[in-house]
């Protein structure tokens, strides 16, 4: 197993000159039903705010109003909206899928749509959309272009490994079955990649807090859009999440997810000027 | 009577490492009808701000979105949705309700439901539905697990005593009947309870303004979802709602109730490390 | 004519610590069609910043949602809803009606009411009502409670002078047969009063901007709300607004009418204790 | 080819002491559909920051409440008010058009009734408005009070030059017969006029974000409101921008548009007294 250093940030480099927003990928967000707009809406303030270059949002009606009166930047569609759904996800390069998604039927068919229509697009997957995966027991088309993003619950669904018999062999073999990348988040995260284990040992307990794994999630997202697409982007966001999070606890009690993506235009600035 | 001193924030410690979101309670807020719903926003960002690791807020749809454009990280469910409802109160640890709650129909069904449904759940009472339990003369299942937060006018309503008749034996004689605890609120909150009566000497009139009640009681509610469920998070919370709102009045002539719970993480913080 | 100093100020006085929310003043601000919606917000929020107790706000529908994403320290009620709005109204201390009323028939019904029920309430009457009143000759039922707002061509309107021959000769003669308190905007705002004309020698071009007048208006009622009934409170709201303008305005070229509400607190702190 | 310095900033002078909000323009601001509603709010706090004195945004009625929670300082109206549109457009001093319009039938009818109904107005003619000229071959009714904002695909369909074959004696051909004026946005931003070609030296790679274009459009337009409608106020605002954007960046790896406008009063100050 290896251990996370300040070294995988060194992906985040100076921008290009002679670029656009094209140049910094389009994403697209899947998720927050009626009762979970936030997530959504957390996902997407990381995303838009680790450099993503256009960000679109398909989500449940009622989510509409606040995600655009906190984030102008992104670009909204409404989940039942299946035509402008396929025309938007055509030109993803990075598709995040299940912050908030739900388990209602709109939500196994948007999850449905997505994994039938992969292509080009890496996928992370998170919270409601793993644990439908689990249960429907739904293959993936493209795995190495995959990101699982499960807490310890949602692993246990997909993995089939009881809570309490997690361990590094086991969940290392069910990675190698299942060939996608899995970010098992806890408090002390782990990362099980076909090159190896990697592990975070960044992060603090002011940070456990609702929202806090949908902004990882979105990181995640932002960063496959921008910087290569494979492991060392990953990492990246893994470590920068927790190390914002250190930073900010130093004077936090609880950590607010929105304040660390908040944080991240200059964090990313630091490192990338270090 | 005793005071209330500094000393009572020492519940306030450094959280254990291995912990995640679930460790601090989930938490179920009840209130804002059509006109009020300002207050149970309110609450929200206090009892999300407090450290409480998962708050769900039921509510009347018009707060839905200005909720969520101020507060991504709770959870919203219409206060129509019955099914809903009963499974989200099912698993909560604590459960607020009162603030701007209303007097009508649908308010006094929910405040019902819960009454009905209370198990495990501490119960914090405010507002409307204070006045609701005092003009329906309802019996309380769970006194020991209950706080009730009124102000004077509340307080006469539910004890019978009328405000200038108000002193601490007459209080005290109502709260040994009643069992429950009182958060008294004035300009020097007073707390009733079996161990005793505790007054609180901090506070300023600064904050004399609405909203204040509701940030205490979502304060209240995010101390008992994480430390523990006794009188000595209802004095931290009590204290420390007050001290921040003096530290706040040394440069404001009106103290925001907003501004008390966006102070919260850094006051704790300090707190925590004293 | 008499020029307003930092001595009108004095009125901004510690609070008594013996106070709640009930003692800084019932307000009920009404304004805000589906057009000019921010206008009453503006007002609004300079209203509970100046620490009126309680504020209620009357408005369209559409205003609803987010008036209450910035601002949850108020009520709201929508502006067809007759029954509340009487109850609401019938507590009130102050009224301020106009900002961004429009001229609708919704609009005069609401005048018409608050003209026919106006008790102990105190009025301040500004922007699309005045020109109702103007138009249809509306009489004022206690006018020596009344506060008139007008801009220039408001003023004409009420006054029937035109704006190239409005002087103060004339403007008073006006006041002395309306008998209200006029406060006429300008680069150099004037106050006509029975006791005398008062000019307001602050203010900067900076605040030349679409809301400024919206918050004035909403200064005034909160003053009007926790400060002496009289023209005291008129001269203080006026000067300060401007003081505070000219604060801002040392850092910006055009200075927005909400960063003058979200100084208030601050500079009355300031004064309050000089 | 003129490079732009920070001497086209001379402009931006100190207000003229005795002036009101309407002697800064009245502007209207139209786009926003429902899914790229987020545009029109870029442009608008851009536009009302930068000083214009009465600012309308005509957009689909989805984007009120997000648009009001940000920026009270505006009007709205729905764009399919017909006869509030007819009637606010008439009192316009400058029209931007586009952003976030799309392509819909609703978005070519807003766009045909500015183009016929344009007097003394100037435009601003930005995103899909210019996809819309450009494919309905539509003819301006008053080029040399139009201004394009072309990104490098938005030129190519209106000029019909290939973005491959793009070059300064190309543009300038088509900007001769057009009339119109083109700032045509790339990590360079260029600007064709009748009285030469400009460029903008400054920007960094930290703005290729999604919505640094509806910002630059907006403060345009603001800019026009306020200052000489000419070529001078088009060079500021473009060098102001880039400027912003580039103390900015000096601290963040992305700069979000929204924080440009939220710079722009004191940067416009800065230089005013400069």
């Amino acid at each position: 197993m290896k251990q996370l250093t300040e070294k995988c940030l060194e992906i985040i480099q100076p921008r290009p000159k002679n670029s656009h927003k094209g140049t910094f990928g389009r994403v697209v967000l899947i998720g927050g039903n009626a009762q979970y707009g936030g997530a959504i809406m957390m996902s997407a303030e990381a995303c838009v705010r680790s450099g993503a270059g256009l960000v679109t949002v398909i989500t449940h009606s009622k989510n509409h109003a606040p995600l655009h009166a906190r984030l102008p930047e992104v670009m909204v569609v409404d989940w039942q909206d299946e035509d402008l759904i396929a025309d938007v996800f055509a030109t993803a390069d990075v598709c995040l899928i299940g912050p908030g998604l739900g388990l209602e039927k709109r939500s196994k068919e948007l999850l449905a749509f997505v994994l039938q229509k992969q292509d080009k697009q890496w996928f992370v997957i998170d919270g409601s959309a793993i644990t439908l995966i689990s249960e429907d027991n739904l293959s993936l088309p493209k795995p190495k272009q995959t990101v699982f993003t499960p807490h310890q619950m949602e692993w246990q669904r997909l993995s089939h490994i009881p809570i309490s018999e997690q361990n590094q062999q086991l969940n290392q073999y069910v990675q190698q079955k299942l060939q996608a990348t899995i970010v098992l988040k806890s408090h002390r995260t782990e990362i099980y990649h076909h090159t190896g284990i990697y592990q975070n040992l960044l992060g603090n307990p002011g940070m456990a807090t609702g929202g806090t794994g949908d902004t990882l999630a979105g990181m995640i997202t932002g960063f496959l859009a921008q910087f290569p697409k494979d492991i060392t982007s990953i990492h990246a966001a893994v470590y920068l999440h927790s190390y914002i999070g250190d930073q900010l606890a130093k004077e936090r009690y609880v950590v607010l997810p929105t304040e660390i993506s908040a944080a991240l235009p200059f964090w990313m600035n630091y490192f990338a000027n270090a």
